[in-house]
């Protein structure tokens, strides 16, 4: 069905060039927000007749359960399986989110993203024990039962991998793959768990502790040296995952979570914090989660993940529907606190309008940001840089290529652009 | 492990009676509520040995799979089957969410409640229509293509049945059963979907229509009238949950979100929205969902859930661990808006200390709320009791009970009071 021309309807109102519409329009009571724009534009409708009775409506559906599932229609929305490392795979097991089939902000925990260093172990949570000893007055262990008794603490924040988006840094033409395979080591979740400062001050830390090695209670024995100022601001040890016990793949039972800080130093089946004077330079810290800059030097530790935003509607693998309104929609985090700001651009970086952001805005947590846009069936090139609370804005490609060795995939937290064809092929570009 | 004599802990601060704390203990960097002060308390620790090196560590795990499931060792966390009805369950099938194994706020979508008039139906999403109709200027026809390319919003809210907590209600004698069963048909999720304004506007409601009528698409047809003020406010089609396209339970591929009100309004499976002058009154709001009060008459409207809350930490079939400290954690929720305060009797209602509620505390949304607390290993009755944003108070269970005609079950928010024995048994009461 295409627009009635006897309605008339509020004019537009464009904030930037190649079709971007304000984000006024989202508002509610605006003149131009209303819904009654839309029927000033070409909207898809549904083409063929569908039966005057479904059959599902004349009988009994089924009764309820103890654990629901998706849809058996929606067995396509699987984390993606990546494994680019050939022999490497062999210790390494990573699986991406896939954001371009989501909406909101939370993560499902069936699609939280999944980077193992030797696979996820089948632990036992009653022999499970979480030690913190080294520099303390009183060193103390804990089991699962004794930490449910402890004071709780409830947040949301995002998780994600150091490599995420290793592909866009790495290769040289862009790959044509979804938002799953490029930018799904990322995920938000309700974290619920137990201060770190809590534990630490029952403990008692000596003065001379500065530092606490954290270790995993898997094959690799996956450990990671943090500042003790980081445990005791916002750390804690997660027990709950949006609301259920912490799944297996993310440290069933206890994880350590650092809210804005890289993923692999939230150690997974946390067991040990080692109060010590300095840090431990663990392979896993020195050997594989270290930058090499341009001109040689190494970055040992970059804690937070850097601003950043990712347009998933639309996004690479996806063909428009026909021209006419939109809503562009997207994802924005930064370690660094909260999202301020999303621009938009559809025309490669001419012009940019400011994306509408999802309240509540939480610090270190995905940000939902929208926009509404009209594409007119041309070639765009669409885009998104976001801006946190610390003023720091995402770079372009070729900007964050300049400061680091050919090498390093790791803290890539880049623009991305997406280029929409006449057809309506959207495709990964550097741009 | 008992407390250790040498340690010169903070004094404690007790708010009330039965050994409440301040839930200032629980901000950081305050005096008593620091970890050092745990140290002073009796706090239980795993008694038997563990062995040297877990089997586990001692082996490669399993690698990252597509869809990922909770922990086998978890398999008791599950949907409490509810069939309290006779021969009327063959239409109607109820699941409650397990509240008391949960922490945080969000229900995960494998444990949302479920309350089916006819069971789920096994939808064809590609089959599936919403109408807009009645006294509108241009009906309009969508499927779930089309509704994907409209502005979106994604809200955090609790969806309870009006139901809920009926055996407190109507059974003589309180039932000894945990909060899945008694409170379960309560969750909250974070949803995403079209505001219904938007779709109303471009239709283009008539003056003369005032209400509106909500079709499913299931074996019962379930139709509830709504005032269009409400879907011209905050209503919205929800099309995904907590990120992902929302579960066959909850109405796949769409459900009408009605923020506050009471659960079945909020039709599953939404096929249709009949734009009318009146209510239909049809079988489910008048036959099934409208309140008898005392005096005989009838409450055939009652929209927004009232303030409630409910102790989780501990509850009805739990056993206490032994004496010392724990916190005191539950859950509170409103339909008219925010939760302001919670409060916490460990006397019987003799005292009270507020408990401190988690940010962000979001309207018409679950809020968490704790408090420190020292148990004696006495008899202690539990209470908590919320207040609104508007100032409304929860009653207790006799002036609740009083209002209403003995059989009326529906929208029971009466305080929960629950008694703990000596020996560490929580047991459900009336008080």
């Amino acid at each position: 069905m295409m627009a009635d021309p006897s309605v008339s309807a509020p004019k537009l109102e464009f904030a930037a060039g190649g079709g971007l519409l304000s984000r006024r329009m989202l508002l509610r009571g605006a003149a131009a927000g209303s819904g009654a724009a839309l029927a000033a534009l070409a909207m898809p409708r549904p083409a063929q007749a569908e039966p005057a009775l479904p059959e599902w409506v004349t009988v009994a559906g089924e009764r309820a359960r103890g654990y629901g599932m998706p849809a058996e229609q929606e067995a396509d929305v699987q984390r993606a399986i990546i494994e680019p490392f050939g022999d490497l795979a062999r210790a390494f097991s990573l699986s991406g989110t896939p954001h371009h089939k989501l909406r909101g902000t939370i993560t499902p925990n069936g699609l939280h993203f999944e980077v193992h260093h030797g696979g996820r172990p089948n632990l036992d949570p009653d022999g499970h024990r979480l030690m913190i000893h080294g520099m303390v007055e009183r060193p103390i262990k804990f089991d699962l039962n004794a930490l449910e008794r402890y004071p709780m603490v409830t947040a949301t924040h995002f998780l994600e991998c150091s490599g995420n988006s290793f592909f866009n840094a790495v290769m040289p033409e862009p790959m044509q793959s979804g938002c799953d395979m490029l930018h799904g080591l990322l995920s938000n979740s309700e974290w619920t768990g137990v201060p770190v400062r809590v534990l630490l001050e029952e403990a008692g830390v000596r003065p001379e502790g500065r530092w606490v090695l954290a270790v995993g209670n898997d094959a690799p024995s996956l450990a990671r040296s943090i500042p003790v100022e980081k445990l005791m601001d916002d750390a804690f040890v997660a027990l709950y995952q949006n609301g259920e016990r912490i799944r297996p793949e993310q440290g069933y039972p206890m994880r350590l979570l650092l809210p804005g800080f890289e993923g692999n130093m939230n150690v997974k089946w946390l067991t040990s914090l080692w109060v010590t004077d300095a840090p431990a330079y663990t392979k896993h810290e020195s050997g594989e989660y270290t930058e090499i800059l341009a001109n040689g030097s190494s970055v040992k530790f970059t804690f937070a993940m850097g601003v950043k935003s990712v347009i998933t509607h639309p996004s690479a693998t996806m063909t428009m529907s026909g021209p006419g309104f939109y809503e562009i929609s997207g994802i924005a985090w930064s370690g660094a606190g909260s999202v301020r700001k999303v621009e938009i651009s559809a025309d490669g970086g001419e012009s940019w309008a400011e994306a509408a952001l999802q309240e509540p805005v939480l610090p270190r947590a995905l940000t939902r940001f929208r926009l509404p846009w009209r594409w007119e069936g041309a070639p765009t090139l669409l885009m998104s840089r976001a801006e946190d609370a610390t003023g720091a804005v995402q770079p372009t490609r070729s900007s964050w290529k300049a400061r680091y060795d050919p090498s390093n995939f790791l803290h890539y937290n880049a623009i991305q652009p997406w280029q929409i064809t006449p057809e309506g092929s959207v495709q990964n570009v550097y741009a």
